[in-house]
């Protein structure tokens, strides 16, 4: 497992979010797993069909802001990749869990949460771990 | 794997948070691993030595307050479970991720993340996925 393939499959998340582009985010989420979410402040969302409409909801009211993803980094866990990072929305800095598993022979989406960071890092160049 | 097992270690985590048992605490994180740990408003902690002195710090101020886990859910990832409950602390009801992973035929934690939650559910009975 190349764990910049986590890194890009995590910047392709915020691409996503970014470009409020439904598609491409229901792309990035797994199938074959049961899938779980945690956006800021909610309730855990559990199943892809409650992931995804969150999705369409919350990309629905992008306001075309940036959505800048920092600090990324890969950490390997078993079979899965876990890729912690910081995330600038509205003036917003959050802490985000995005964990993902192989399926059919791309890294996607299994669990995302993110919450708020009192005082997040400076931003870095990646590290890989 | 029964998610129960996953279910039991989440209780763990809990109880060794409630008491302040530091070493219960430090006795349930993965050693193979590399761990990760965001506190709520905290910034992202990575490895042992880093999550774990958090611990020691936030557990040697615990005030004696219960600290209640509700609507655990097992989620089994891949050879990983995902255990997704809220916590009630000190007034506050957060929402959180405990990810395990089998190391020495023990389910471990590898990786925590706890965020505020504005409108938590009401407390359910258990259930498994």
């Amino acid at each position: 497992m190349d764990p910049n393939l986590a890194l890009f499959a995590n910047d392709a998340f915020y691409i996503a979010f970014e470009n409020a582009d439904f598609e491409a985010m229901a792309e990035l989420w797994a199938r074959d797993q049961v899938i779980t979410c945690m956006h800021p402040g909610w309730p855990a969302l559990v199943g892809r069909e409650a992931v995804l409409d969150s999705w369409e909801r919350i990309l629905g009211n992008q306001s075309g802001d940036p959505v800048v993803a920092f600090n990324a980094r890969a950490v390997i866990i078993d079979r899965l990749v876990n890729v912690i990072c910081y995330e600038r929305i509205a003036g917003q800095t959050l802490v985000a869990t995005n964990l993902f598993a192989m399926e059919a022979g791309q890294l996607r989406l299994v669990h995302h949460q993110a919450g708020p960071c009192a005082e997040p890092p400076e931003p870095e160049p990646r590290s890989v771990q």
